[in-house]
This record gives C-alpha cells, sequence and structure tokens, in this order.
C-alpha cells in the first residue's frame, strides 16, 4: 500500500483498484441511514477532495466514523475506485478510517462548514489555509512565487539576497522601523543627551530595509544581471487595502540596460508568471471564479497575450484633463498621480493595464535619471486595475557629477552614500531595474481586493495578533 | 549584430565568426610593442573570461584603448574567433571598442589586480562581487538557492512566507532585535514606569523572528507539505566564523511525518543540492579548486552519494569519552556538544557528516516531541566537517496536553502560544521539520571558512558597514 496525496489521485498518478493510504483532514461528512458515511476528505495539496466511502462494516463506524466533524484528521485505507456519483470521478472504497486528531468542541471551531466573513479569516491567519478560499490563494501564491524565480533563473539573473539590517535609507525617504537591542526603560545618552548608538548592537542606528535596490546595484555593476526576492518594511501609517507592513519584493536590476529594456523584461517577466498560473493552478482559478470573479480566466489570458500599452504622464494628465471626472483644476501638470487617476485610467479609459513613463523629476526618487528635457526622469510605473501600481523601476544615474547633484537637490548626504558612489567612480556604466511588489501583483491576479487576504500573516499599523 | 553575454561565448551558443557585441569590465589589459592589445573582458555571467584582440587600426588605440586599467567598463563590436593562445578557446577580434566608465585613481582602486586578502575584501562589500573569488561564491550560492526551491517545487512542496515581524519567541529563548517606531529619546511610559508599547506601531511589543517554524506549522496542518526561506534574525553576542546576525534559512515542515521521515528528506535534499552544484557551476567549482580546497569536486561527489551517517546522541557521548581527547570528566550524558566534540564526530572519527539523533530533553526546545523514554526527544542535528551543525529537526510534539506540560517545563506563558495550542485542539496531526541554516551549507560546500565571506552583505555585532 502507497500512501498517496490527493493531489497524486487527481493527476492520474494512481491506477484504478490500487490500494493506498491517504492522509488529511474532513471537509465533510454525511451519512445515510442506510448505513454508509461520505467523507469529502482533503489534504492541500491541491484544490480538490477525494470522497471516501466508509460502510457500518468498520469496526469504528458507529463509535467514530459517523462522529467525525469538519477539521477531524484521519488516515484512510482504502482502494481506488471509479465514482457513480455526478460530483467527482473517483473515490476511495474505505477498508479501514484511523482517527487522528478529533476536533474539540466542533461547534465553536473556528472554521466550521458554515460560511465565514473574510474579516472572521483574518482573525484565524493560523486556521484560515484550512479553508477553499485561502488554501486556493496559499496554492497560486506559491505558483507566482516560482514563475518569477524561474523566469529569471532561465535567462541568467543571478539571485542576490540583499540586506534586511541597514543603515541607510534606499528611497532617501519613507518611514523606516528601527532595530535595536537598547533596553528601552533606559536608552544610554551621549554627553549633549542625544541617544547613544554606540551601545547598539551594531554600534549605529540601524532600520529595516524599505527597498534592496541601492545594494542590488552593487551587484548589477558586477555580474550584470540580478535580482533580489525578500521581504521589506515600510512604517507608513497607511491603512488600506493596498498595504502591508511587510510584504515580498522582487527588485531586478541588469547593466547596460535602459527604460526600453525595462519595460520589454517586466512586461515579458509578467506574462510569463500569468501563463504559468492558467496553467499550472487552473483547477484554483476555476474555483476563484465560481466564488469571486468570474471574469480571472479572460482577463488573464488577455493579460498573457496583449502588450502594455505605454503612455508618456503628459499624456496621462492630458487625459486626466480632458475626462471631465475631476475638478478642473485639480489636474495640472508635475501633480502625483492618485489612486483614483490610476484608476480612471487603467479601469476607465484603456480598461487594460498601462505603463506610464518620464515622470516629473520632483515626484520621484534620488537615483532616477534624468531625461535630456532636465524635467523628466527614465522612470516607469505599471498600473493595473482595482489596485493602481504593482511595479515601478527607472534608469539609475550612473554619473558621479550629476548623481551627487541630485543629493543636493533632495538634501541628503552624499556621505553616507560613500559606497553608492563609489559603483559610479569604478567603471560606472548605465544600468536600470524595477520593484514588483509581490502580493499587489497576486491581488490583481487572483481578484481579491484586499492585499491582506494574499499574505499568510499580514502586518499591518495597530495589528498583528499571529 | 547581437548583444551576448560572455556565457553565450563559451556555451556555444553563438558561432564562430559571428558578429557581435559584449558588455562589460576590463579584468586585465597588457599592451604589446607591436602595436596590439589583449583585453581579458568579465562579465560577470560566468566565470570565464573573453580575450578581446585590439589592433591599433582602432580609431581611439592610443588614446584610450591602450590606457584601459582593471575595472573600466567598455562595450566591444568585434567578431568571435577561435584563440591560437593555450589559455582560451576563443576570443573576439575587435572592430570597435567603446569606452563606457573609467576608474578614476586607478592605483587606489579597492578592487586592483592585485591580490587581495579576505578582511580587505570584506571592508568593500559594494565592490568584492567584481573579484573571481566573490563572483564565484555569488554563483554558486544562486545555484544552491534555486537547487532547494527545485528540489521542494518538484516535490510538491509550496512555498510559504513566514512572518519576519512577530511578537513571539519561537524557540522559547535566544536574542531577539526589537523592532519600533518609538521616539528613542522619549520613551512613553505608563504608569508604573515602563515602556508602554501601545504607542508604538503595532501597538506591542514587536521583534524580528528568530524562525518561522511556528508559524510553519500552520501551513502544514492545512497543506501538508509546505516550506519557508528567507531571512532570519538572531542577536546573539557571537563573534564567529559561523555566526551572522542576520541569515537565510529553509525552514521545511511536512504533516504525517517522523523522525525517519526527516532523516530521508533531508538527506536527499541536501545531495540533489550538491550534484546540482556540482552539475551547473563545474567552472566555479574548478577555481575554488585551485585556489581554496584541492579536493573540493571529490568531497562534494563523495557527499552526494554516500548515505549519512546516523547515531544516537548516547553513542556520540560514548565515542567522545572512549576517545581520550578531551577531559574525561568534561564528556557526560546530558552534557551540550560543543563545536570541538562536534569537530572530533565528523572530522576524525567518522570523517563524513553524520546525523546525531535523539538528544536529552533538557537540551532541546519545548515543540520538540518526547520520545518513550521520557528523557530523549525526538530530534535530528546534521553535523559537517568544519563548520559543525548545519541542519536541525524534530517531529513536533502534536498532543495538547504534553504540550502544555512542556511550557511548564520552559516557563513559558501558554496563553502567549495560544493560536499554536489551536493547531493541537484542531484536528491535530503528528508532524515534523528541518531547518537549515542557508549560508553554513554554503560554507562547507566552497570550502569558505568564514560564513561572512559566503553572504553578499553580512551584519555581526558591532559591524556592518554597508
Amino acid at each position: 500500500m502507497d500512501i498517496v496525496s490527493i493531489s497524486d489521485l487527481h493527476s492520474n498518478k494512481v491506477k484504478i483498484n490500487s490500494s493506498v493510504i491517504i492522509k488529511g483532514w474532513v471537509r465533510h461528512n454525511r451519512s445515510s441511514k442506510s448505513g454508509i458515511s461520505f467523507i469529502d476528505m482533503y489534504d492541500g495539496s491541491c484544490f480538490h477532495t477525494i470522497q471516501i466511502i466508509a460502510r457500518n462494516i468498520l469496526v469504528n463506524y458507529y463509535q467514530e466514523i459517523i462522529k467525525l466533524t469538519v477539521g477531524c484528521s484521519i488516515v484512510v485505507y482504502g482502494k481506488l475506485i471509479e465514482s457513480l456519483g455526478r460530483n467527482q470521478v473517483y473515490e476511495i472504497n474505505a477498508k479501514k478510517i484511523q482517527i487522528v486528531g478529533l476536533v474539540k468542541d466542533a461547534s465553536n471551531y473556528p472554521m466550521s462548514s458554515k460560511n465565514h466573513t473574510i474579516k472572521h479569516l483574518r482573525k484565524h491567519s493560523h486556521l484560515r489555509p484550512r479553508t477553499n478560499f485561502i488554501g486556493s490563494i496559499s496554492r497560486i501564491r506559491n505558483g507566482l512565487f516560482h514563475a518569477l524565480h524561474k523566469f529569471l533563473f532561465d535567462r541568467e539573473y543571478y539571485w542576490i539576497s540583499t540586506p534586511i539590517i541597514t543603515g541607510l535609507n534606499s528611497e532617501g525617504g519613507g518611514e523606516m522601523f528601527r532595530v535595536s537591542t537598547l533596553d528601552f526603560s533606559n536608552v544610554p545618552k551621549n554627553n549633549f543627551s542625544n541617544v547613544n548608538f554606540e551601545h547598539d548592537f551594531f554600534g549605529r542606528e540601524s532600520f529595516l530595509s524599505v527597498s534592496g535596490q541601492l545594494s542590488l546595484e552593487a551587484y548589477a555593476c558586477s555580474l550584470s544581471k540580478v535580482y533580489s526576492f525578500g521581504p521589506i518594511f515600510r512604517a507608513e501609517n497607511s491603512n488600506t487595502s493596498r498595504h502591508l507592513s511587510e510584504f515580498w519584493m522582487l527588485e531586478v536590476e541588469t547593466a547596460f540596460s535602459n527604460l526600453n529594456d525595462l519595460i520589454v523584461l517586466s512586461e515579458s517577466m509578467l506574462q510569463y508568471s500569468v501563463n504559468f498560473i492558467l496553467e499550472k493552478c487552473s483547477v484554483d482559478l476555476e474555483f476563484l471564479k465560481k466564488t469571486l470573479d468570474l471574469n480571472i480566466i479572460s482577463r488573464l489570458q488577455e493579460f498573457s497575450k496583449r502588450k502594455f500599452i505605454v503612455i508618456e504622464y503628459k499624456e496621462a494628465i492630458s487625459i486626466l484633463k480632458k475626462s471631465n471626472e475631476f475638478p478642473n483644476k485639480s489636474i495640472f501638470l508635475n501633480m502625483n498621480l492618485l489612486l483614483e487617476h490610476e484608476r480612471y485610467l487603467v479601469e476607465k479609459h484603456f480598461n487594460f493595464p498601462i505603463i506610464i513613463i518620464n515622470y516629473p523629476r520632483s515626484l520621484k526618487a534620488f537615483y532616477m535619471k534624468l531625461n535630456k528635457d532636465n524635467e523628466t526622469v527614465a522612470a516607469m510605473d505599471l498600473l493595473v486595475p482595482k489596485i493602481g501600481e504593482i511595479l515601478g523601476g527607472s534608469e539609475r544615474e550612473e554619473e558621479l557629477k550629476n548623481l551627487d547633484e541630485r543629493f543636493s537637490e533632495f538634501s541628503l548626504k552624499k556621505d553616507s552614500y560613500w559606497w553608492y558612489r563609489d559603483l559610479r567612480k569604478y567603471g560606472t556604466v548605465p544600468h536600470a531595474g524595477f520593484g514588483l511588489g509581490f502580493e499587489r501583483f497576486l491581488s490583481y491576479i487572483t481578484g481579491v481586493k484586499n492585499v491582506k487576504d494574499v499574505s499568510p500573516f499580514p502586518r499591518t499599523i495597530k495589528n498583528f495578533n499571529i
């Protein structure tokens, strides 16, 4: 007898009439008066359950089997047969069912079979992967993660782990979390009554990184094609459906490349990933189609084929002005696009993801390369319906002289960036890169509105309980 | 003319006599009196360089080309030809060489062509990937990372991102970094003069995770086979060649599995990864063989084939006692094995990696499952020469009653672990898992003695500068 997963059963890896052992949990149990229990069993290996047919000839039928409730763990010994039922292809004729773990106080089991609200699920991050919904999201998340890695590995991009603990603000702004081992109730001060960070673990002020880009550039200026993919931390006071304080970001950096290369690379990477999901996670997508987003599959198919629309920032402003959707004075050149503007462009005007390029210099970070007009930077943002920006990138300023001017412009101390400046002193090369917000992209793919529901254990302001 | 990488040239993807464009950096430049420059050029895509033949008929030959120093960035337009030289198969006959970035003050370039000490390289984490040594390590690191992911993906393990910011100490001990946005110079206190963490970002005390295991168990109890792979933080005051304050850890957790399954899984995973490196990184390994470890390839080949040796903790103690290598009283049952003991066992006694199982309960964490002897836990540590432990795992206590007793034994507040206890209340299953220290394994594979040199931007106590 082989131990098999439910995924094995549904991918025809097991022959009909084989004797098998299956280990998992009860999704549903219905006992008929004629002495048969029909147990739907899941093990998380795929969306499918397998139906177990248990008859009253089993020794523990009346004492244990008919009492099984949702969530109980069992080991089933039986034979794989073709099902006569309309809802499944296979089922298991059980020879023996061993009860492994019961659900204590079943009526209060937080993942009982009734429908739960998404908010209820959020309170139970540790149990919600047991539901069809979060199970599917988790498998798609896994698929997307591997698709992105595979795309880059196949193209000989090298994965680099950029540091999380840092002394530098890579974006030159934005809120950071401090990392410390100092005794908070008795913080050491220096002669000027300032906190003396020499006593701290690293002997200096330390923070959680808001981006690995600057360190990644050091590797792009050595290995040419590199990427990082890890957690990123932002201490922003933004309690929206699009913000997490801890999220995963994929950052890609390529030496000798420009804005156009970035657009081509990011388009093919995102389309490759969506194709990967369409192929590998079709059953989970079918479930989301039924329950969440009727158009999910056609939407993803279109995304995976159609060329992204590229427009200039100036064009975007002019479209918004002409739209009459916003007060006339609220739309002007050099303004920061708000979510409502982004959504108008992608959802109403273009009805498809768009890339906006060449933003005003004042709106973007210090490291972005100025265009020849001296007013805009060679930057791109990819916007998608509902969510807005999921990916942003730019050419990086590679001339030391220009970079130093940008430090002054942003009132940043260039000495803090000494090593970043070294990259321009020694064999500098034009290079460009982008960052992809993993949860936002996943949210777009799955149609799940809130990024809290596509992250296993979301961290947001004033809020994490598990 | 196609833009190609040096890796393309050396993997026969480009036909002889093709016109190509290559972008990269000068590793070495030698000009003959007869008016020819031989430029060794690298782009990081592989260990190899490509030799560029530049003749004095090129317009910028005397003004620029002969002055090129190590580290300068160039774009070469030329034809791929077979080399007559003994040191290379191919070379490029240059039609045009465009200088992209010079090295300012070349004699002070920190990565000049002379031999640098490993300590010198550490001071320049941002430039050291330009060296052959750190370039090779980086490519092997990338290979190992992908090998581990691929092994688990192919076996339908799902990748889960466990949270970094946490309120819980997963190991029930050990030093953690605090994460905060409080103003350190003016920490808010409550009525009892204690720090009032309600004012902090998350409204509670928050730390960097020392392990993702407990959260991963929640997913193993839903999806059966899961893993996480991300950065881990330990604020230990250990300034050794084996400790980093920030490192990457692979954690694997499997429902319905036991200690024996763990041993089988970890052995096949590590052997698969080493085989992957032997195949994909052979040129980088050849370089390390020449410069660092003469036996590296035979050592890895043996590792990838030979079954790991498994011994009981008790046996380990008895071997150490008999060895006469340590003062007699210093070896006793229930003692913690020190690095010197581990090294004696793997380097002198067995001369091969070993797995020690069934450690005394007092030496291991609260979540490990007690064996029937009530004295030992179903745990394993994998030890390798030079480095000691690289992987540790155990069965997890799945019975709520026993787990609660363990909380008492370790003086841990069980209420803090309420959600972890839930996993035992609702359909508990036997499960087991392990954690692999990525940098330690990489250090073993490469023969690099200090983990600081296999991590791109190492963080250790009182020490990070980039």
